[in-house]
């Protein structure tokens, strides 16, 4: 593919009109071409429009339509995996195989939302039959689905270039839904969202869909985001990346005069919580696990465990010490961006200033932009005294808890702020302190996973990747897993309508054999 | 029940310290006995305290405990429905009657809430079983179900004392999720509140419950709302009410450090659309159909008919003669309380400022909170040019709007802002306009009625109760019906759980049938 740097408005390619930008090869720090043009206020009211003119019939398509379309751009990225990946891994500095991996997992993400959208389980239908008999009043008919909420906006993540950005999951999600889609694409990785961009855009076309069912948008600094939120005909927006970005959009979006739902999920520490039994048998596999887990990705990942808190006894020093082996072992790496790359080593002195002390580090760095791992350690009474100690650094940071007791495990997992995951090492003598501790981990995770690092991220019905503030900012929902589709949803009741005025879906005969509740009860009738 | 006046907070009964009021009689301006309190943010801290202490155990009870809790409740209201009824009647001026019927319909809607409990479908359980020979790489097992977020406030409301007030949807769905409630009862029927409180106190002692699953505030002027949403340990908010109230609250959680949820049901004008042959054959019936449901409750009620829309043309005359001559029989009645009525003239007086000419009106004011009933007009025109004649105005008046033609039909139904409901009036004759219309109003309401006026609410499987803003703070819910529940819950997911760890719900054996999503289909395997 011929990257032009154009923005994507509907079935248009815009040339800049607030500027270009180049992209950076954070390994070589060699920029690389094309221009890639910048939008402003014109191009965000003219893709949003687009979007809203395209919801009343992208958003009313049949079941099966839209799963074709889905899948019509899982069969795209598929084709332009191998040249996604090598775009992506020149903007990002990741390794291209693992890149791959990511764009066939993403194309899989599409289809799976595709057999959603088929199942048609998502609309929910319920049927209230009439009862004109009822004492003492009738009841008419209700019947209710969900229907999609409108034009969305989702930014582009700068961590995983596909699967979190352009043909990610949101825009997944969001499509399966219904709702047409304007992408900001994150500056990190112009041209691997231009592939993407370009792919979607080809997709809406073939389908014979609406132009403005998907735009891709680019714009300097701030205030391209403000504007997307800003919109009036905006409905929804989600976010991946810092709690600092995430809050701002999402205060944004509250303080509209008509506020939209806002989905910013963003940070997490993902604490590892090993019992003493556990800690005795398995000290060097949790502490070797935990490492290989956490500097997945340069340690640039939501999901990466970044603390181990276990108390002093048997097994302790064990962990301690191939975790610090296996963190000297590890190579400095390229970091995604500049930014990243500075904000790292600023999170790494705040954690130094806090009094977290360095147990050992990686290979020194070699290019302006690697990240040199590192393993810190503090005490469990430390970890309670300075909250920022219990904050993500994101990059290849772990820090290593020591406590005194189980007393103060307990303590310490209920000072931990809300989180995406939390990971419990147990074996069956510590049953007991598991049961005191999981209460706690659920009120503040959205998953606990149980003696086992979680890579990659499963993208199923069972799947939760949310959790309490911050981790996201509405604990209700998910991002990933069949779930995220639930969050540009929203429930209308039909009542007492003629069956022919009916949604197709929600019709007497039940023509496309949905799973329905009629009656509180569930039935394919 | 003798009515004491405390605040309940927890098992105790706690006296005022911040003040006292007494309830007022709207139909006779007597003020009547015991003298209620006022606590401050000492109770409200209290409350919470209790309620975030109570939760782990009650979110944790079987869906049998809940479910027989939450029938309980709806025996106690039973027993004691003619009294609740005779004090809300004379803290309300509505009909006791009425009220009494209330009653019944909550006492139905806690069984209803048990009946989702035990059903267990609200958990969503989902269950993606281990495959550990998966290519290229092997699946954990993943476990997902819905938990309670925590302690919730719920805001009583002022128009239905017993549905939507301390014994009411919010409270029944809450309770129902698992997430105990501290009440704010609206001051406009503090005993009608006190009786609905100690029955769930009294039922929260009997279940052997913690005893903040349940406590009941009343404070002054809003601080004591604002106190109850900025406390760090409340989960989520609901209100009923107006838009300055609901949107205080509304913007109050938000501001928080860490956001919650605040669904707030808000303003509706309920559009009736009357179609040409509908008109032509019906109009009668319609209109007089109108006046009777926009005349419930005092038209004090979210779901009030509040605007008449349709063409000028055969049946128009006989339309507006029709409800001129229902309102003008229309006796004047008791509003909830003094700012209410006064809210309601002023809001007559805006209308006639907006160029609203008044058609008919109903017998004059008799006692001071007299509500008259009010038959106004305007061109299809006016309303297109001031959105001021679009907003509710609180209490019996009803709008008749007369338009030009079928587009002018169709570009005021998209000058509406967001609406709990429209009512759409059609004929098989109308078939053409109403498939062009239907998805205008399907874009902006959470319900849309055909041929009907909906009078009890249907609290069922099928019902919405929410819209786009500002009908509601958030679309995505619904504040009446089974999927109120779903506004208190998250999804959490146990990943390689061994079994014996897992609830009960999610256990490999099923043990309670539950339907579950298994590798995404549903089974009660």
């Amino acid at each position: 593919m011929i990257l032009t740097g154009e923005l994507l408005i509907g079935a248009s390619a815009v040339p800049p009109t607030t500027g270009t930008m180049k992209a950076l090869n954070p390994a070589t720090g060699e920029v690389i071409d094309p221009e890639f043009a910048f939008g402003g206020p014109v191009e965000v009211d003219r893709a949003i429009r687009l979007a809203d003119e395209a919801f009343d019939s992208y958003s009313h398509t049949s079941l099966e339509e839209r799963a074709s379309f889905l899948e019509l751009i899982a069969d795209k990225i598929e084709a332009v995996s191998e040249e996604l990946a090598a775009r992506a891994s020149l903007e990002t500095g990741l390794p291209a195989a693992q890149l791959e991996g990511e764009a066939v997992r993403t194309a899989a993400v599409f289809r799976k939302f595709a057999t959603v959208v088929r199942q048609g389980r998502f609309l929910q239908a319920a049927i209230d039959p009439a009862q004109p008999d009822r004492q003492p009043t009738p009841r008419m008919d209700h019947r209710l689905q969900k229907v999609a909420l409108g034009p969305v906006v989702i930014f582009g993540s700068s961590n995983f270039p596909i699967s979190y950005s352009v043909a990610g999951g949101d825009t997944a999600s969001a499509l399966a839904a219904g709702c047409p889609v304007v992408l900001k694409a994150h500056n990190a990785h112009p041209g691997t969202s231009e592939i993407q961009g370009r792919i979607i855009q080809a997709a809406v076309a073939e389908a014979g869909l609406h132009e403005g069912v998907f735009s891709l948008i680019r714009g300097a600094g701030n205030e391209i985001g403000e504007t997307l939120v800003d919109h009036p005909l905006v409905r929804a927006v989600t976010f991946t990346g810092s709690e600092g970005g995430g809050m701002a959009l999402y205060r944004r979006g509250q303080q509209r005069h008509d506020p939209i739902p806002v989905f910013t999920e963003m940070t997490s520490v993902n604490p590892n919580f090993v019992l003493p039994a556990a800690l005795a048998a398995r000290s060097a596999e949790i502490g070797s696990g935990l490492v290989q887990r956490a500097m997945y990705n340069v340690g640039q990942a939501c999901l990466k465990p970044a603390i181990l808190i276990a108390i002093d006894g048997p097994g302790f020093q064990e962990a301690r010490d191939t975790l610090a082996a296996e963190v000297e072992r590890a190579d400095a790496r390229t970091m995604l961006t500049p930014g990243i790359h500075d904000s790292y080593y600023h999170n790494v002195q705040r954690m130094e200033d806090g009094g977290a002390t360095r147990v050992s580090a990686g290979s020194a760095a070699t290019h302006a932009w690697d990240g040199q791992s590192l393993l810190y350690e503090v005490t469990g009474e430390q970890l309670l005294t300075d909250p920022e100690l219990r904050e993500e650094v994101f990059g290849p940071f772990i820090l290593l808890v020591k406590l005194t007791g189980p007393d103060q495990l307990l303590e310490v997992a209920r000072a931990f702020r809300g989180q995406l995951t939390a990971i419990l090492h147990a074996d069956p003598a510590d049953r007991a302190t598991a049961e005191q501790l999981l209460p706690i981990l659920e009120r503040r995770t959205g998953r606990i996973v149980f003696n086992a690092y979680s890579m990659p991220q499963e993208t199923s019905y069972a799947t939760t990747h949310g959790g309490p503030f911050p981790a996201t900012s509405d604990s209700r929902f998910t991002s990933v897993g069949m779930g995220a589709i639930e969050r540009f949803l929203r429930p209308v009741t039909y009542q007492n309508f003629p069956d022919e005025y009916l949604p197709q879906t929600l019709r007497e005969a039940n023509p496309l054999k949905l799973w329905r509740l009629r009656d509180g009860e569930l039935t394919q009738q």
